[in-house]
């Protein structure tokens, strides 16, 4: 058994063999959705089947993923997903909400939701005898393919344009990524791996093109639903879920996993879900404001560098996951996303940019009465703070200088009113 | 049941009652060890009422701690610790090791070990009601207790050396902690900590003076116990454990959490354990060579900042651990601590060097037949790779930088030989 039975275009609605097909739709170039053997996999399990697993990664929900063997136990490919669900209460308060999540992606192996995605594209690979796979990034995806392909001793190549700060280019390269600078931007980067690919007979992992990315996010949702929908108390309301978003291939990837989920008998209603972007970079957001699918390239310069893009490659998906689920998108300002950083930082999580952009995009639907008090409230923090310590800084004074003695800290603490 | 029924001091060996102490001993200033009510334990719970509680966090030994009620339920304070345990069998083989593990602590909250014990020492703070906490740091320490005092709104003051790494001062600073760089080291930030301790009231985390950080950092043991020997293949071999030494307390924690599990019946043999220090900041060692127990200071300068310590504060227990249990001290140089970021960034884990150090001695001691093929061997990664950087463009050649057109790649990849 295969798990899955084909891909269905995500725009023109053509469908094709598992055999048939690597990336996108020959046709018409829209994404494709991965069809999941639905009868199949209902008969043979039951929800406490899966729910009763003991791996804790993503890899309990072996049996709804479209690969066999994933391979690299006793790996950080082993270890992806499965990350920790917070329910801080002061923060809850803060906001006025009754019942609030936090999901913090950034305890993932390379510390970021990406790991998902790249831990089921590199066993796709595995299954598929491909030895070496690219991708083009700026950073998480990149970081993420680089560590779990070293994990298992596959080879990455990353694409980044040359601009990428050093900081992320070291962690591709201690994963032992062969890395090529780009004299370009993201796009020549992004179009410059496809070529490559096709000419060198690469795997190419580029998010959303690639239909097993989405595959693997979709985890997130299946550990939401185990993790919290499972567990909370019984309300009217559904619940509401917070995500950042750049390329749009993670809350597409969530709203496929909801999707799976609901066609496997397994879940009533759908969360409504919610794309947060920056203002400098939303492109995505437009397009939902103008209540259409058409995807109109920005030039992107938000902050949050991992939600920065210019001509999103899943938008269209990420679009309709908001309309289809009665959510919506959300743009934020810069300086709230700084200050959502501290935010979370005060209970305990530590997020990079684009994560505390999801919780950016909450305040903003709570001030202005999107999310009322008795929505239960899910917020994703995408990855971990210490990807961008500069941005860290932004959202924090300095801290004093003193010498270290009992005088000077009396001083300090007197001028500091305690 | 309190758990616990007082301490022992680890120079003079005077007893205290639990009610009559806070830090260390009052005769000798030597630091106390915390002895559990080792029969009442072992009448209430067989080893499977440990093993197969849920709680996937250090708290699942619980029984074993000397606090009662953590509290902090849903926050990141009951997420520290069960960090993964990866078998990389690449660096295995290059090592010519038959068995090898490696434990990353990096996964932690905070991203580094000492949130074992600043989860354990919060705990055990709003046990005491005592409000705020404070510690000197480097850095790791810090950020923990900045960590685990944010996830359940206790207050946290850290006195750091002003030449700490950026991204430690600036995850300090957003966990919401009091921060006072001082115009000195490690060891003048720890005597004004004490200092201001007894002064304000404040509750002192600063380690090995504190008796509860080697017992927050003692669950590593049990984890190790739980996750590897538990499971293990029969070997006539101990397990030996390779951990990076700075204060000592790290490694004097493992011992003391091996040392409970073998008073409680559950555990035959320790695992030998093996202190690995830099060259540049070589005091336990030192005294290890010396053949006794005399911590003499030096003026550390090793890049490996989380294990750069002047005068280690929980050097004779650390000595004796490696002692006690047939292990040893190794130094090792800062360039092969670089080498060996590296080394597990191939294989999927991304160490700061205080991390990589442990591997590094491993590599020495390997070379040097101490130890032997057959030697079961776990090593401990400490702290996470993004917490240092610069530290890990040293251990990488950079990329090169190319036009984003098919035939400079090409170009560029002839001349790397494919």
């Amino acid at each position: 058994m295969k798990n899955y039975i084909g891909y269905k275009c995500s725009i023109c609605n053509a469908e094709f063999a598992p055999a048939s097909i690597l990336y996108n739709c020959p046709s018409c170039e829209g994404n494709l959705d991965v069809i999941l053997d639905y009868s199949e996999i209902r008969r043979k399990y039951r929800i406490e089947d899966i729910t009763s697993r003991t791996e804790q990664s993503l890899w309990r929900y072996g049996p709804l993923l479209p690969v066999q063997d994933p391979g690299g136990e006793g790996t950080p490919l082993r270890a992806a997903g499965w990350t920790p669900v917070y329910t801080p209460e002061r923060l809850a308060a803060s906001l006025g909400l009754q019942q609030l999540w936090v999901k913090d992606e950034g305890r993932n192996p390379t510390a970021s939701f990406k790991d998902r995605a790249s831990a089921v594209l590199v066993a796709r690979a595995r299954e598929i005898k491909a030895e070496t796979i690219v991708t083009a990034s700026t950073g998480n995806a990149g970081a993420a393919l680089a560590g779990m392909a070293a994990a298992v001793g596959h080879r990455a190549v990353i694409f980044a344009p040359k601009t990428a700060p050093q900081a992320k280019i070291a962690q591709l390269l201690v994963y032992g990524a062969h890395v090529i600078l780009v004299d370009g931007n993201y796009d020549s980067a992004f179009d410059l791996t496809i070529e490559a690919s096709k000419e060198f007979g690469w795997y190419c992992r580029n998010t959303g093109y690639n239909p097993f990315t989405a595959e693997g996010k979709k985890t997130g949702a299946f550990e939401i639903w185990e993790q919290v929908m499972m567990r909370m108390p019984e309300s009217d309301k559904p619940l509401c879920v917070f995500v950042s978003v750049g390329d749009g291939n993670i809350i597409s990837g969530l709203h496929k996993g909801f999707k799976d989920l609901q066609k496997l008998g397994w879940l009533e209603t759908i969360p409504r879900l919610f794309g947060v972007q920056s203002e400098l970079s939303p492109a995505i957001a437009n397009a939902f404001e103008a209540g259409n699918e058409t995807i109109i390239p920005v030039s992107a310069t938000t902050i949050a560098d991992s939600i920065s893009v210019d001509l999103p490659r899943d938008g269209v998906r990420a679009v309709r996951a908001a309309v289809e689920t009665h959510g919506a998108f959300i743009k934020v300002a810069d300086a709230d996303i700084i200050t959502a950083i501290a935010d979370l930082g005060i209970n305990g999580i530590f997020a990079e940019p684009a994560g505390s952009t999801a919780l950016a995009g909450l305040k903003k639907a709570v001030s202005t009465g999107i999310i009322e008090a008795d929505d239960p409230v899910l917020v994703i923090n995408s990855g971990n703070g210490l990807k961008d310590v500069r941005a860290a800084m932004m959202a924090v004074t300095n801290a004093a200088i003193i010498e270290p003695t009992m005088t000077a800290l009396k001083k300090h603490l007197e001028e500091k009113g305690k």
